[in-house]
């Protein structure tokens, strides 16, 4: 299995059976790409599976997806940027509706075969002049080279300052049949997802029934897209989708095959989702936050989520400030009820706190370290069980409120 | 019932039956003010009351303080700025019972008559020697005029730009028996209570049982401290106490007098209260939620303290930037589960969301009135039921970064 984030767009070659494309389609008053098109060729029988936000003002794309997903017959995904289609009443269900019917329609398939996403401004309709002529103008341009892929990745993101691919090779079974997994995300704030999170698309040749994708999805999700934050401020529009193709002559993967194929997705789903915090809006600072020892993995994600959104600590870690109580107090608040005495931490691997009573430690050498990482590594220790996560945010600083006391003004 | 926040020095008058004073200890390295007392002088037969942080990791005087209110027997308050003695271990304990033990002896009373309460940097052990020195000093200066109140009031801040100090006289029954209530509060930041808040304390020279005190406090602190968050970072050190000494030859309030006392204490809590993310770190704006027709008053609370911690609404407000999609997000994922369309939303008194979707309004318009006012007005209004509640929090800006990426070091 290969893993190469930083790969040049050469390598991202599309699984068989997957074309893509990304226009210009005037939603973004930047005039940059904007409307993408993933789709699915084979006969119709490509499964699909999907995770979505649990927030109580989802956007009508997501509603849309909700009713389609898990599916034995998807043929083509159009995301959006510039425009979330969110809190936008009846008009926006419609909306979305219609963008499915209009792929549909050029793609000789019918609009419950169509996934939709949106990310963007909240509280507008969508243009829907601009769309019908956009999701022409991608299906025309969609194409199975890396270069329409490449286009697709660009025209997902919002204040994203890159691009966000993982692409996987690997062989699976015995007989080593290869397997092809290529994923895109996109996300700079609005990122603190509990079910699913930002936008997130996956393509594969492998064949997997549509039961089996949905639940490898949503273990995938769990462990990777549901582990990061930038801010905590759940999106309306947060979706992951994973569009599996491949010869409809070759039975779908069972047994162990399948278990490869699932951490195929998990790790591309982790180093999919790690690349937001990475990105995060202004970030100067990736934050790794390790919880042991807790009483199960929800309790420690519990406690990993309550220190990656507290600002105190964020701003502590943007100015290599070893201010270490902000750390524990905001385990402390998390909500579970742990005694402070089971509760240790280290930082970029010093230990500061140990079983609740503070340690001597060479603050100017820590601080030092915070300063010249871009890397910040929190490990939190309890002693209350094996329960165990991984999470990941980022700093908070100056540059973050700067893009966000002016965002649709 | 006279209220008046602004009054000068000269009004904050001290009950009959206390004293207060602060001084310079050289705990803050600032070396202004920091170590206050408050000195209830009668025969040791003062009520006391107290709510406190629901932080894990809970400060020592925090612990010291839990285990000794509702008391009728309190005779002092120590409280230092500028070491917070928590996340402190077995020697942090020590030193918090050993504090009330230095004025314990110079007043000639129990330690376990004396409450104690710190704020400032978490995980440094306090200077004892400092502190010994400065609680002599302090009921040495101690005075029952306004002078002592003063100091005392500017001795418990930290990065609190001005001191917050709410006085109030009042006629209590049908015999106009007069009543002072005097409270003072600090806090600006690691602002985000679930249980008590901040640091406040009230003094009264009404008579009032421990248990009655303790219900009213409680009460009062509910509808005010627990309903204000400046980031949402919940300390370890929250703690609001009040003392009510009064003659002991009168008897105790009770009936409807109680209750008119109860307003006393709710209406002065809140006043309070609302000083604090008024002189939020960096603030620019004072923001008032409102929402109405939750189920019931928690789930309101709830609702309100998602959209007051979101970093995303909060910039949006300081950049004078009406995009309102934030503010419903934020609702949505409070984890209060009501329907899209139960929700509308009124920003500084223009609707801009009805039963789930959008209206036009005048985007220059709400920016310019966002911009010119200190006062921003969320109303989110759903069809659930009677619950309602008030709550404030402040804007995010780069000053709260720049006070916060640097504030041990």
């Amino acid at each position: 299995m290969t893993s190469d984030p930083n790969a040049s767009a050469g390598d991202w070659s599309l699984p068989s059976g997957f074309r893509a494309g990304g226009v210009r389609a005037g939603i973004k008053p930047s005039g940059t790409l904007d409307l993408a098109v993933l789709i699915a060729d084979g006969d119709g029988d490509c499964s699909a599976a999907g995770t979505f936000t649990t927030n109580r003002i989802a956007a009508a794309p997501v509603h849309w997806d909700r009713g389609l997903v898990p599916s034995a017959s998807i043929r083509a995904v159009v995301v959006n940027a510039g425009n979330a289609n969110a809190a936008t009443g009846r008009q926006g269900l419609d909306n979305a509706r219609r963008t499915a019917e209009l792929a549909a329609s050029k793609l000789g398939c019918r609009a419950e075969q169509v996934l939709v996403a949106s990310t963007g401004v909240i509280g507008h309709q969508l243009p829907m002049e601009k769309i019908e002529i956009g999701v022409a103008a991608a299906i025309e341009a969609a194409s199975a080279d890396s270069l329409g892929f490449r286009d697709a990745s660009l025209a997902i993101l919002t204040t994203d300052t890159r691009p966000k691919v993982v692409s996987k090779r690997g062989a699976i079974g015995e007989g080593g049949k290869p397997v092809t997994l290529l994923g895109m995300a996109k996300g700079a704030a609005m990122i603190g997802p509990k079910m699913a999170t930002m936008l997130g698309f996956l393509l594969t040749d492998a064949r997997v029934a549509p039961d089996d994708l949905q639940r490898i999805l949503s273990g995938a999700v769990d462990d990777s897209f549901n582990c990061v934050s930038v801010e905590g401020h759940m999106s309306t529009n947060d979706t992951v989708l994973i569009l599996a193709g491949g010869d409809p002559s070759d039975p779908p993967l069972t047994g162990p095959d399948l278990v490869e194929f699932a951490v195929m997705v998990r790790e591309t789903c982790v180093e999919l989702a790690r690349m937001i915090p990475e990105d995060g809006e202004g970030a100067t600072h990736l934050i790794t936050i390790d919880v042991e020892g807790a009483l199960d993995r929800e309790e420690a994600r519990t406690i990993a989520r309550s220190v990656a959104d507290s600002p105190l600590v964020k701003t502590a870690i943007h100015g290599a400030d070893p201010n270490w109580g902000r750390i524990v107090s905001a385990a402390g608040y998390s909500g579970v009820a742990f005694e402070e005495n089971e509760l240790s931490l280290t930082l970029n691997g010093t230990n500061l706190y140990r079983d609740g009573a503070p340690l001597d430690f060479d603050a100017k050498q820590v601080s030092r370290d915070l300063r010249s990482n871009r890397d910040t590594h929190i490990r939190l220790v309890l002693k209350r069980g094996e329960g165990a996560i991984r999470f990941w945010t980022c700093d908070l600083t100056a540059d973050y409120i700067r893009l966000n006391a002016d965002y649709t003004t």
